[in-house]
């Protein structure tokens, strides 16, 4: 199916303005940002890239697209004729898929020609928005689980099939170790992971039938789920009969067991403890049933035996949204670049005009980021000694020394051509955790984070200011 | 795409040990069902029926499905090859989307052999899940703003961009009267709706010369965003200056406006005044801005000015989730259907088992639904008077007469073929609509809605009780 009418009408409408005003060739650009951190927390990670880069080299309104168009009779055949032409032909820069990032940022900016940054808004936020929340919320469960491994098992909460497969993707990116999705895994080579379900015992005559008929089936696979009747009186015993009657005297491991209701930890505990009495120490002990980052935290806290945790509703189907807009923030004009603002009444939705760059100061001994700048997308940024400014609360300044300032966001597109190699799957998932390495634990807390810096250089923080007194007529 | 594979990995093993047991013909009956109303509600609506019909029409393991799962290792080429030749071959009951449905009814019942109601159980509830929480949500939003035309504009906060048309088709089932989605009206013959936004009142020198080229190239779409700068004194001016200089010379109509932020209660009872002066009683005004069921009972209850809203997040992107579930109720032995459960420590949470029917029982004089009852599948229900008894406090009982009963669900598909002609978007959205109006003010109250009835006959209810106690070993 050709997606690139996934868009809100009103991009039509203008573009049509535009088209009408002869302005088609106008230059604008556009940031992407969000406001707020999703889950109360101090960052989120960027996701949806790979969407976006797909959604862009295969743009094309084609001749049914037209069809419908014309149909609506709001659209002229010239104009019709200059859409069924329509590719993208300008740039974006971007942070990549995995990076940490803050409210404010840039993460995306835009620059093309008019009409084309009009129509790509709405696919491109919605892809943001859906692969940063579904990383983030990821890299949150697995933090919080701090090395135990965590299955991605969301598909049936997610919020259609599509969105189901590239939320096991985003989930493996952001730190999961596998999925249950098995489409996913076929597409991306995402390592593909599942235990059994209730209806398996129910369908059986006796727990213990269920588990060694899929012992019989599955022996390199073996994890019990143990709640169907009784976790402690049925599901455990029959687990250990049939590892100690089919899986040990056939030279197969035990793999473990999954507790999927209940009380997890102190099931968990007891578990434990039959298992290791029964002589199955290397047995794991998986937990599901909505976990979630508090939940995580609580059991570890506990002292639960938790060698593997599944999480379904709280990845897939995050209840939290991201909330990333797309920003006009300055056009050409003669070959000039004119910043562009919207004004607010709240200083917070108050855009901040330009085109910018995006730059990270890394600790030179330590490597830990120290704080994020956004400056006007021609600055020099001194290399020894720097003063962050908080834009809001002035006062607070920060003078960092001993850095390594970085562009974090990537050429994209040039041109309209694609100038940037995806990485592979893996490859994300590995520079998602070498980045999160970098965030100071205290930005990274579970709760009441450390704020994070993200300053406007000193000539962006004045134009803005400029721009919001001439705006407010002062 | 093919998304046959839109399965959890532990359909796949389970599915195997049926067949190494040989037991891949055996019958057995799947309910899906769901435990909880979203939105702390009194009903949910149906939804993702549409979607379900197709995934099993076109459900085919194909050769690169086979390859990968060749690659796995985990499964035999005797397995390998029946899942090649595998399509559904059995029988499908559901509501029709758009159909009231409340917590425990058996909204689907899936009756075929067990390796194929194992396979498509996945995407089967994805489909139900994310089909009824968008329903419901539109349902639940449209019915809040009594009568004021709802918009659907949430494409860009949806979890990708298939999830996002999907998403409008819902909207607009539930009661929307159309999406800014694009593709989802040219794909499903929704109206296409929208506005205009800050990017173009930016990017012209004035927010008045904006307006006017919006208005020259679309003067019979004329909603013009007045709250770039400052809705009282710029925004609402320039839109009556543009309207008057322009629009009325020319013998157009000045549509209205649209407020995207600020207090809208204030302003729209300004702006209402400021349009009524200039002599526009007939513009309307669209508010819009995060709207959710709570503020727009506020707004209405504070008088201000609503002609229409636009809704993003709170439909499309609504943070709640249905969590549907998929169980096995009953397996077929000798051509005897014997039932099944699943006992939980929750009595909530234990299944009801059996081959079952769902019913509803109409009021023969004012049409309203009294209750619904869940049967055995071939019980007989009396005509004339029926008494409803709460499965959870027995002493709750409700004699109802003067009814008309109905079995409330469709034969979708029998023995693999679909005998169901889905309807038109346009007529789903009309039964919705008519069926939500067979349902008690009370059951559909925004907050601590009156618990609708929904019993267990007689019978049904004895052999729920009769299984958990031999579970329980009673």
């Amino acid at each position: 199916m050709n997606k690139s009418l996934m868009t809100d009408y009103y991009e039509l409408t203008m573009a049509k303005t535009y088209f009408d005003q002869n302005e088609q060739d106008k230059v604008v650009y556009f940031d992407v940002f969000y406001r707020t951190n999703p889950f109360k927390g101090g960052y989120a990670i960027m996701g949806g890239l790979d969407n976006i880069i797909s959604y862009i080299q295969n743009f094309k309104i084609d001749e049914t697209d037209i069809e419908f168009l014309r149909k609506t009779g709001d659209f002229s055949e010239e104009f019709l004729k200059y859409l069924s032409e329509l590719k993208f032909t300008g740039d974006i820069y971007a942070c990549e898929d995995g990076t940490p990032i803050f409210p404010g940022e840039p993460v995306i900016t835009v620059k093309t020609k008019i009409i084309e940054a009009q129509l790509i808004e709405t696919s491109l936020l919605t892809y943001f928005n859906h692969g940063t929340l579904v990383t983030t919320a990821a890299k949150r469960i697995t933090d919080a689980a701090k090395g135990i491994p965590v299955m991605e098992f969301g598909a049936r909460r997610a919020r259609g099939v599509e969105s189901a497969v590239d939320a096991s993707k985003y989930a493996y990116i952001g730190g999961c170790v596998g999925t249950s999705n098995v489409l996913a895994s076929k597409l991306y080579d995402i390592p593909c992971l599942g235990t059994m379900a209730h209806s398996l015992v129910c369908d059986y005559n006796s727990e213990y039938e269920a588990f060694l008929n899929y012992a019989k089936s599955n022996p390199n696979n073996c994890v019990f789920l143990v709640d169907t009747f009784d976790t402690l009186k049925s599901g455990i015993p029959n687990a250990i009969r049939v590892a100690n009657e089919y899986l040990r005297p056939n030279g197969y491991t035990f793999k473990g067991i999954r507790i999927d209701s209940g009380d997890l930890a102190y099931l968990s505990k007891k578990a434990r403890k039959m298992l290791d009495e029964a002589g199955y120490k290397d047995a794991k002990i998986c937990l599901s049933n909505g976990l979630d980052e508090q939940t995580i935290l609580s059991l570890r806290s506990q002292g639960a035996c938790i060698d593997s945790i599944g999480c379904g509703d709280n990845i897939a189907a995050s209840l939290e949204r991201v909330g990333g807009v797309y920003k006009l923030v300055a056009v050409e004009e003669n070959g000039v670049i004119i910043p562009k603002i919207k004004v607010s009444n709240d200083y917070k939705k108050t855009i901040t005009p330009a085109f910018k760059k995006l730059y990270r100061f890394y600790d030179k001994d330590t490597n830990y980021a120290l704080g994020d700048l956004i400056s006007l997308h021609d600055e020099v940024i001194p290399e020894d000694e720097y003063v962050l400014i908080s834009p809001i609360e002035e006062w607070k300044k920060s003078t960092i020394t001993n850095y390594i300032c970085k562009d974090i966001r990537k050429e994209i597109f040039i041109n309209g051509k694609l100038v940037y190699s995806l990485p592979s799957v893996h490859d994300r998932k590995k520079y998602c955790e070498e980045q999160f390495k970098t965030i100071y634990e205290e930005v990274k807390r579970n709760t009441f984070p450390h704020q994070y810096y993200v300053d406007l250089s000193k000539d962006l923080l004045e134009l803005k200011k400029n721009m919001i007194k001439k705006y407010r007529g002062e």
